[in-house]
């Protein structure tokens, strides 16, 4: 529904009324304040206000609250709730950064609130207007890479730190004669005394351009140029320049005005990394699902976003993992998708494969692995041969077992996951 | 100690060994992987692995696990730990977009962890050489407000949002002439279409500047410049062509490249607001100490931080927002302070000044009060002066009540807040 207002849904837990609490947020966030104020004349806030559109008691009853405030008491009714807040966008107008004050500002902190989380928001056609979303997305990707079809299989630079960048590019050699795709650095090493990025982007597109000149084939590399502002603009130039086609970024240490302007600059795919994320996901009551935050870095100019991984080595579940993946490929606006690739990450083999495809029902993905290329007993090229017939099966309707019978790469890499 | 080691402590919580979650996370945040990689010699692990140099066992059988975790077993034994870390500055470099990456990246969701909290980061000299920090800080605060000595008076402009440029300019007039210090813009308001922010700092400084050229005070205005990087840039410039004396940003809105550029550029103290900050925070076992976080925003160049108050309307505790401002008056090096302006808010009034004095032991700090001071029975002209005759009796060793019965506005503002 088109509409000239904001909305943001939250879980909201409280020890009170929903219905009160709902109205303080509401209050919190706009024209309300906790004391009558001379000016507030009913014409204002009935222009200004936000409001309370929807309210769904979900549980009542929860045996104990999920964040402490003062004056909890024991036997405290908690009650959670669905709660959906509109604002009119013309109390802010389509600003990034000022709808993270308004949706995500002073909330999570009211005394009325013993658990708060942001699940999603709904921009106005405006926020379309204003940003430029992902300049590449799925298409430019696929056209930079030259992957037309099929998912895009990669790996990330290991050791996260401590190599060079001559020893780096070595390292990009070997795995260009695997057949890999995509290559990207890790989020610890962006420009590191040890490893400066300008080295490391010389020495390692030598090695990708060589590779493109005798194949055809130009392995995408997403150098990580996270840093201050005038760091980033010299190192995307730098990148550019070297021939390279993509750049990756933390959007946690960048931030989002910082993010809005590499997103309006760039002339290559950001592959955007979300560390940090748990600081504002792992407590299921607090902060930010995926699906909201992910939408504030699409507009901003994310091409990749990082969604994780199915069997993961960390604590997130499968189903929150798919659930952002598929996100990533759900458009935000009629006339502007925003779609971008979900990078599936951690412990990735081949065996992950068929659950991957059965949630996310395309192949509109990057999957890195680690040590389901390196550590493949035949070698990084047999590696990268057993992810592509895994999903080459998987898409087939063929499973792994049986394909392994003709496939001896992929049988090997089975039993090393398993 | 000087070092030229990266130092970050953590509350950890887990459900296994605490020695082993800790090398785990060292592990994670530098050349450790999960498994064994091709490359990673005795030699690269010595010169780049992060170390842990000090764990603390705080609590044994701890009854529940703080965060939830795929195979949380009923009966599992939680264990509660103060760990430092530490990694090597040629890691990363000064760098603090990348410190985040590091001391604050993919460590909250790791399954080994139930809980973490950064509780305080330590940083070599190295990034005060490369940062800018508060350019005007304390004195600089005092120089451009004119107020000397004891705390800045202030207030917001309220309602958050809903008046134009012209309402907002009546406000600050009836401010000016109550005698305040300070006002700021609601966090609310940057540059809403209905009181965009060009015409409000016109209109706003014709007001403070004909009231500095009658009574030669003039009141320190922080205009919300937040937004896009080049909309900082024009409203920044646009402030200082009309004279204004201070800038306001949303730390979390425009994130850290976009604060750095702005505190290399700024030719204005900055007024830093922390909205947000409960979803980094407010769970006890997840995301940011303001101990560690504020580190980050000074070094950058904030002048102003936000430190909410004592008695405040949301769920932080007395004892947090002291130890939150005390930090912002802890010098961060020996050569390089960094030490900026507290502000004090949220339902502030005379009622609080003993407390605050108690604590802080200083009158460098900004108290912002809105009710205050334009609830006052008497005015609000009373209501400012009833806030300073607070502070002076209370630097003065003498009680409010006994003050009180000589001031009557003083008197009248501890009945209104009683």
């Amino acid at each position: 529904m088109l509409t000239d207002r904001i909305e943001a849904d939250y879980l909201l837990e409280t020890t009170g009324s929903p219905e009160k609490a709902a109205d303080v947020m509401a209050g919190e966030q706009s024209s309300g304040t906790f004391v009558a104020i001379p000016g507030e004349t009913p014409e204002l806030k009935e222009r200004s206000a936000a409001r309370v559109v929807h309210l769904t008691v979900l549980e009542e009853n929860v045996p104990v609250r999920s964040l402490p405030s003062p004056g909890a008491r024991p036997g405290e009714k908690v009650t959670r709730a669905k709660v959906t807040l509109s604002w009119p966008l013309a109390n802010l107008g389509p600003s990034l950064p000022n709808l993270l004050a308004t949706v995500a500002g002073n909330l999570f902190e009211l005394r009325q609130v013993s658990g708060l989380k942001l699940l999603d928001i709904r921009l106005p056609q405006a926020f379309a207007d204003r940003y430029p979303g992902p300049k590449f997305g799925i298409e430019g990707t696929r056209r930079l890479s030259g992957i037309a079809s099929g998912p895009l299989i990669g790996t990330i630079i290991k050791p996260s730190v401590g190599f060079d960048a001559a020893q780096t590019a070595a390292l990009v050699k070997e795995l260009c004669e695997a057949g890999i795709d995509f290559i990207k650095d890790d989020e610890l090493q962006a420009d590191g005394p040890a490893c400066p990025f300008d080295d490391r982007v010389r020495e390692v597109m030598k090695v990708i351009n060589t590779h493109a000149d005798r194949t055809g084939k130009k392995v995408m590399y997403a150098f990580n140029l996270t840093g201050d502002m005038d760091e980033m603009r010299h190192r995307h130039d730098l990148v550019l320049a070297q021939g390279g086609t993509c750049v990756m970024a933390s959007l946690n240490s960048v931030g989002l005005a910082g993010m809005i302007e590499l997103g309006r600059m760039t002339q290559l795919p950001i592959h955007a990394h979300r560390n940090g994320w748990g600081y504002l996901t792992r407590h299921p009551l607090l902060g930010w699902s995926y699906v909201a935050w992910q939408k504030i870095w699409r507009l901003a100019g994310a091409d990749h976003m990082h969604v994780n991984g199915i069997a993961n080595k960390f604590s997130e579940e499968d189903d929150s993992v798919m659930a952002s993946a598929l996100e990533c490929l759900t458009p935000m606006f009629p006339d502007k998708p925003c779609t971008v690739m979900p990078v599936f990450s951690s412990g990735q083999s081949a065996r992950q494969v068929p659950a991957t495809f059965a949630g996310l029902k395309s192949t509109d993905l990057i999957m890195t692995a680690g040590g389901g290329i390196m550590a493949h007993p035949d070698g990084p090229g047999a590696g990268v041969r057993s992810l592509r017939e895994a999903w080459d099966a998987t898409v087939a309707g063929v499973s792994l077992e049986e394909r392994a019978r003709t496939h001896p790469e992929l049988g090997r890499a089975l039993e090393m996951a398993a």
